[in-house]
């Protein structure tokens, strides 16, 4: 189907020895399609941090390539380890509340020999089953929106930030059921909330959608109710960067908003998110910590200053769904429905 | 107290015969302090329209003005009230869901003789007569605030858009109680909601209290539910445009998301607007029309293109928050708690 690939958000270019991370430079979408080259630990670390590179999913995927130019021109698997531990333990500090980054730290550091040869495979590994598992979301997360397309109009999905393709080695968490409803030619449309105050939503998933050929409609972030109120809405799904045990997730600020507004409108609120997003390790979701953003993306976030000079701001860039709100997870495993420490257990098991 | 008197937003510049209404340029706020002269009906038609003055009160204010602006140069009392009509009938369309533009057109059609000294004279009265209703909302809006000031941290307000001195002839409608409080050194604090597309709350109402030394902290939108659920906001005041007979209340788009969003938290959602806002032929806010606005605020709002290109977009203006939302309306006359067509009744009457 033209336009059913998404674009390709993450590639490594060359040999093990000597190549070397490609990424697609999200900052700069949708205006121009540009390429991050990423040929030092720093560049990796980097794009992780200014969101060149962004979504849980992806991070773990650039991450794992991150790992292998770390050891690149190691002088034995001595020196390959100690190069090894010393790149995870700085990527790790890029983006702390993305789980995905830590366990895709974690594993590359169990590849065992420890050389680029054999680094690469594993990173190009995390790659495929990522993409796999956002394919697996997609056909459970189907059945949720087969269960409404009876209905007489089209089945109409709200979605905030982008857990989309270019945030995953494949077709996106959130994204995932919309891009399979839409390949089996099921009319949905989605309406995607802009997501300040980086503009995911705007510059991203209305990007993504709308070249697959998907109705995809933008909105402000503060049109949700309204446009719940007015009955546009069937169900919201959104991705999350990191699910504590008893389902509490966290993800993009205004994502908790939807969850409250869902649940006055008596809206399903799915949260999409593979089995490496889930922390068994957090009870709730009251552990997971909550990073605060640069002023300036909220005053002068597009080119022109938007705010009195020195107007204090306060801008966390997560906030944390209680499992209460959530109607179901959607995992590559299945569905978590309802939504506790039993359920989530059963599926995502003790690890 | 120095700062406290907020900016001159709208002013009269000459005569009767020959003058001419200067307005505050706030589109072009925080950046750049400029004013626009109206000297025609159409200069004035096209401010409120693209906002270079905007508020219901304030739009209120400038369209009397503009009434005398429409019958300058007229023959004979016969031409004036001509064309006063005609003016009356062209403003009318320029904002067509604020309620204080038909409110101040009708008033000047009622002035006599029809003649610009006598308008002019009628303008100031609209003018004066508003300062003074933002000082009594403020007076009574003072009670909310102080029953909760015992405690021992500064009572925190959150407020959406910009019903602020900016929007009035005066110190505003959900900020007044906040400048009152700050005149008798309360110690407030204020989050103030950016309000996208256009950026007034970042523009405007964190402008208008910083300059007035209000303590104000700006944040996004989708923000909101998250700071309400780690106990930062006491209360909410925003301001409407248009209040139906059982008090539901059209305000900017988003007031009804932090509607929704108080009820959830338990905290108290404050409406504060003058009698001239209620319009007691609608009996409810199923009959207020909601302007839908041009894409190009949500996709190109900063000063860059932010989304891609052709992608559909959905903006109302306004949204409708039922009366059922609101903890109490204040009002010059008083506080109507609860809100319903009763409470609304004996406090506003029947016309």
């Amino acid at each position: 189907m033209p336009g059913m690939t998404p674009i390709k958000n993450i590639e490594w270019i060359g040999d093990a020895a000597t190549g070397h991370l490609r990424l697609l430079e999200q900052t700069r979408l949708p205006n121009e399609i540009t390429y991050t080259d990423c040929r030092t630990v720093q560049d990796v670390w980097d794009a992780i941090k200014r969101l060149a590179v962004r979504g849980a999913p992806a991070i773990g995927v650039a991450a794992g390539f991150g790992c292998v130019i770390g050891v690149q021109g190691s002088s034995d698997e001595h020196d390959a380890a100690a190069k090894l531990k010393a790149t995870a333990d700085h990527l790790a500090t890029s983006r702390p509340t993305a789980v995905n980054l830590f366990w895709a730290l974690e594993r590359m550091q169990r590849v065992a020999p420890c050389d680029v040869e054999a680094l690469l495979a594993e990173a190009f590994h995390i790659h495929e089953e990522d993409a796999a598992m956002c394919r697996q979301i997609g056909e459970h997360g189907l059945r949720l929106i087969e269960s409404i397309a009876s209905n007489p109009k089209s089945p109409t999905i709200l979605t905030h930030c982008n857990a989309g393709a270019l945030a995953t080695g494949g077709i996106g968490t959130a994204t995932a059921p919309m891009y399979v409803a839409h390949e089996k030619k099921i009319p949905i449309a989605v309406f995607a909330d802009e997501t300040r105050p980086l503009l995911q939503g705007s510059r991203l998933t209305a990007f993504e959608l709308a070249a697959a050929g998907v109705d995809v409609t933008l909105i402000c972030d503060d049109m949700a109710a309204q446009v719940m109120r007015e009955g546009k809405i069937d169900m919201v799904i959104t991705g999350a960067d990191r699910i504590a045990a008893n389902g509490d997730a966290a993800n993009k600020i205004g994502t908790y908003n939807l969850a409250v507004l869902a649940k006055h409108h008596g809206i399903p609120f799915y949260v999409a998110a593979p089995s490496s997003t889930f922390d068994m390790q957090l009870a709730d979701g009251d552990g997971i910590p909550i990073e605060q953003r640069a002023a300036e993306e909220i005053t002068e976030g597009f080119g022109s200053r938007t705010a009195p000079q020195g107007v204090k701001t306060y801008s966390p860039a997560f906030d944390v769904t209680p499992h209460e709100l959530i109607t179901a997870l959607i995992t590559e495993r299945g569905i978590i429905q309802p939504v506790n420490a039993e359920t989530v257990a059963e599926m995502i098991g003790e690890t």
